[in-house]
Order: structure tokens, then sequence, then C-alpha cells
């Protein structure tokens, strides 16, 4: 096999791959990168058994071949080259990497051994790339990292007929976004940790999507990938917005992040960094204290609703985080003291969060 | 107390002292900050013991005081604050801090426990400040940060009537810089944690130099320090520096980093990141071999001296530690395969490394 190819691709390609495959593992094999040279170019694919991933490479081929490399070190040594072409030779088990003034020999790994990776070639939705990659990233913070139950740990997608939803919890707050998107109904839940590597991967276009038994193929034109699925139930999230509207604030999402940062400087961390809102005679007034001293800030807002005032307590990490996907104006719906909130963008928008207050 | 004071100086202000004074500490008075209110403005000054560090942020004052508040906490909260004005005031132990629709309630220290700093006033040798922020962050890099030989951790100033000189060495190799200035001959050696800071706060004209008894007092227009200083005996490191040269070899400083980077990816950790330096014919062969291959670069140089060919290892990283302060081409110094080598800019620049190669 012998292969000439850009320094750029090629680095480019190894770099979506070096983010899934483990540069440590108990099984070394998983360490590698399988490079398959066909008529197409290099077909590079590696996995950490949650994300199977491969994409091509354009290259110029002689004598079709396939490889199986230390990812990590094949990927560094590219980046290292000078030039700006590539030239690869396997010969036996050893592959040479060449490039102006240096040359590397490398020894590759046992391809026999290395996992068998399939990736569907039909498509059951097609939604665009940049909507799902903006609605995973939404709502991505809602969903744990370390959650016993693993539903927690993962992304609600539900494909309803002309819509799409993307929703995540933790179990203390909740996050969701609808778009629209065409295909045939569906209920899924990604770990959150591969939908990040899809958001990394995803870019304009369209992305298909393929529904197998417990995994979900993931298709654009430069990769493929296969997500394995969390199994479970996840909680029946709709229960939990309130409908029962008191008060509705409206005022600068930007503002509101700011003074919220501000004031829980001084908000106390062991007590769940609480941070008092005062709503009032439109105005909001913010107070956090702790050990050290106590601080406030006063906005203007504009207010509507039943109720001419409220007071809440919300810990102040909660409620910047569900404001971070909001631009604009923020709309803030209160229905009680110690009943969730919802936070949203104002107008629409399709992006909300649900937030339960602390107790007193 | 009441002082108005832009944000932007008291935030710059409080960002010097936040890098000094520690976020925890044994004793939480380290922690703070002290703020003595007076006609020039604020003087804010702290230490962690090693260093102390004060600086002079103008502002507008009535009725003066002095009070200690806790640094971190100070400082976020001012850099957190909206609008381009902040008000101090203080009230019996409590300080407010007020920026448009800010206000934040501070419990002040205790200033009679907090320690005595003060700063000498007159000068015993002047410098240029950029040209000692430039050699000390030179030769930084060979000093140790952990050996158990305080003057390791050192970098050693050697004042010598019309020149002045830094030197650093953790024992295995050395970095030194020489610079004109004038002062009276003294050596002293800096921790090369505050040399760190010090460079930090170095900037554009000139610093001021004055010799305590284990104390260096550095003044600039905007801060004063005062560095305690190693106790200890500097090694001879004239010694080590090579005579008798055999073989000089010049190239780009920039091709040779990038070369021996990219060689160095396979070279093994385990074994001090050997990579073989082969030169002969006015070409420079870098190789390395791990675990996983091996890989080699070839470089045109420029040669001299009375061998015509040498083969030397270094470890990668003591030469591209090296070759970091060196721009346009550096110029290698050789005086055996496993004697001492010089790296240093070609023609001059003050600047010179010395590297021991590794036994075969």
């Amino acid at each position: 096999m012998q292969a000439h190819v850009t320094k750029k691709t090629l680095s480019e390609g190894l770099g979506i791959l070096e983010r899934i495959i483990p540069s440590r593992s108990s099984n070394p094999l998983l360490t590698a990168l399988k490079v398959e040279a066909n008529e197409r170019g290099l077909l590079l694919s590696g996995t950490n058994l949650e994300l199977d991933l491969s994409c091509v490479v354009p290259a110029e081929i002689q004598n079709p071949a396939s490889f199986v490399v230390p990812a990590h070190l094949f990927a560094q040594i590219v980046r290292n080259l000078g030039g700006e072409l590539v030239e690869l030779e396997l010969s036996g088990s050893e592959l040479s990497v060449r490039a102006s003034g240096s040359e590397f020999k490398l020894q590759t790994g046992d391809l026999a051994a290395y996992p068998e990776l399939e990736f569907p070639s039909h498509a059951d939705a097609t939604l665009s790339a940049s909507e799902l990659a903006r609605s995973l990233s939404s709502v991505r913070y809602a969903a744990s990292n370390e959650a016993f139950q693993a539903v927690f740990r993962g992304i609600k997608v539900e494909q309803n007929g002309q819509t799409a939803r993307v929703v995540a919890s933790d179990g203390f707050r909740l996050a969701l976004r609808e778009f629209s998107a065409v295909g045939e109904a569906r209920n899924l839940i990604i770990p959150a940790r591969s939908a990040d590597e899809l958001v990394r991967v995803l870019r304009d276009g369209e992305v298909r999507l393929t529904y197998g038994e417990g995994i979900l193929g993931i298709q654009t034109d430069r990769v493929r990938m296969n997500a394995k699925l969390l199994d479970g139930d996840f909680p029946d999230y709709e229960r939990v917005i309130p409908r029962d509207i008191k008060l509705t604030v409206t005022l600068s999402a930007a503002a509101l992040k700011e003074a919220v940062s501000r004031v829980a400087v001084l908000a106390d961390k062991n007590a769940n960094n609480r941070v008092e809102f005062q709503v009032s005679e439109g105005k909001l007034r913010l107070a956090a204290e702790g050990d050290y001293g106590r601080g406030q800030d006063t906005l203007e807002v504009q207010q509507e609703g039943t109720e001419p005032a409220m007071s809440l307590g919300f810990n102040a990490k909660y409620v910047l985080d569900a404001l971070g996907p909001i631009e604009g104006d923020a709309e803030m719906r209160f229905s009680g003291p110690t009943s969730p909130a919802i936070f949203k963008a104002s107008g629409d928008g399709g992006y909300l969060a649900v937030v339960v207050p602390l107790r007193v």
C-alpha cells in the first residue's frame, strides 16, 4: 500500500478520530486506529465502545490494503510533519510515514483482532445538522455526568412527525429544545458524552439518522457514527413543566446573567449558592449572603400576572446554566415560591428550562 | 473613609495582588489584602511571606483610613461590577462596595494583626525593566521547581560594574543571560517563583533595586516588592561551560525546534526522551527510537571545527528548553560526545545554555 495525502486533510481526519479513541485502555487494541486504503482514499475508523466513528480522507492510493496503528502516536507524528504532502507506505507490518526531510517507521497492530465496525447506509430520518447540534448543546448542561440512574446521564431525542425535541434532566432541573424535523416517530436516549462528540462533528448540511437495535446510526457527508443508546425510561418530564403561571418577568438575559454572577460571588457554596429573587413593582432584586458579607443588585423588569410580587431562592449555578442558551430577552415564569419555574427566551424559540426553587 | 475609583484601575491593581496573595492559608489573615486610603489614592498591599507587594491605585479619597479585606473575594466582586465607577465606603468594620445597581457589604479583618510590610525607598542599582524581565524569563526554565537544594530553585543575579548576569541551573543544565546594567557589585539568589511574579509585573521603564539583608527590594513606577532571597552557595557554573570546542553547527533555531519535536514523538519517555544528534558533511541527522517504531529527520547545517563528525544523545526536552529563547540562527558548540554542549544564538546576544549529553 502506498498513499499520497495532504497533511491538512489527514490531520483533520485524525483529529476527529483522536477525540473518540481512548489514549489508554486495558485493551491496547482500542487505542488503535484502523486505516482502510481503498479507491476513495483512506477510511479511518475507531471506537470507544460507546461510540464508533469513521471518516474518509481523500488520498491517492496504490495497492489498497488495511492496517491498524496507535491512533494518538500516528496523529501526533502527522501533525508535527513539515511540508504539505505526506507519503504513507506499508511494507510487511511496518508503516513508513514520509514528508520533506523526515521518515518515521511505525509497527502496525493486529488487523484481524481489531473489532469489526459496521455503519448503516440507509436513513430513517433526515435533520438539519446545525439545528441538531445547536439543540443538543442547548440542553447538554442539564444532563448529569455522574448520576447513578443512566437516563440522567443521557439526552432524550423525540421524533414526532413534523418536529423533534431533545430533553435532558439530572432530576433537579430540566432543559428542552424543539425544532422542525421530518421523520418517523421515535424516542431514544443518547449518552450525553456521545452527544458532546456528535456536536463537535456536526457542521452544516444534513444529518441522516438510522434507528437500530439499541444503536443510533448518524451519517454526515464527512463522518459516520454509531452511538450506543441508553436503556431505561426517561422520566415523564411534561409533568414538571408548570402550567399555572402566576407571575412572568421579562428582562435582558445578558443583564440578568451578569447580575446573578455578581451577587453569587457572596453566596454560600455550602448552601447551594443560594441567590434570592424578589420581584415587585417592576423591579427584580437579587440578594445573596455568605460568611464574608452580603451583596444585592436591582434590575428594572417588565412584569405581568395575577401575583403582584414573589420571592424565590435559586441555586445561582442552575439559573446561569438555564439562561446560557438564551439570547436577547429572557422570560421567567413563576408558578409559586416553591414550585418549578420556567426560564425561556422571550417570544418563542423552542428552548425552555425548568428550575426548582430552593426551600426556605 | 470614602473612595471613588474607576473599575478598570482598581481591577488591575487587585489583579496584581491576587497573583501573590494565597487563596488559602493556615493563617487566614494572609489571604487578606491591606488597603490604605491616603491622599495619593488606594495603596494595596499583600504578601505570601516569600514576596511582599504593594501598588498604588489612583482614587479620590475622603476621610483617609486603612482596612483589611479578603483579597480574592474583593477582587472578584470588583471584576464583576457593572458600570465604570466604583464607590467604596468604610463604616465601622463594614466596607460597602457600590456600582450602578449593585451594593456589597463586606466584613473587614483585623487591621492591627496584619503583618507590617515596609518597602525601601532608595535604590542601589537601576536597570532596564524590560531587559531584566527578558533575562529572567530566558533562564527561568533551567531552575528546578522541586530540587532539594534551595539554590537550584533560584535564579542567581550577578551585578558586576557595567554588566549584570542572571544564571539558573537544576544541576543537569544551565542557562545564562548577560546584559548591560550599572550598579555596585553584588551577588544574590532570587527564588524562581518570585522571579516569575517579578517578570509579570515588570513592563517598560526602569526598575530600581535595593539590597537588603536577605531581601531584595524592587521598585517600578507601579509597584514595590520585597523578595526574600535564598541562602546558600550557587555552584561554580563557569567550570561547566566548555572552552575547548571541537565542532560548531549553525542552523535555523525554528527549524531545529520543529525537527526535534517531531522526532521526539517516538523517543522513549523512560529513557530520558533520547534523541540522537549525528553531524557530518554539512548535515544534522536527528533520530529517535521507542516502543512503537523509529523516526528520523535530516537538516542542512553549517559546520566548522577540528572534528569532521560527531554523534551525541540529548534529552529532547532539554534541547527544546535551551533553544526556547533563541530567535534566528542557533549555534550548537560541541566539545565531545559526552562533554557539555553549548546552545546559543548565532553571533552574540548574551544568552547561553549548557546541556550535558546523555551517556550511551
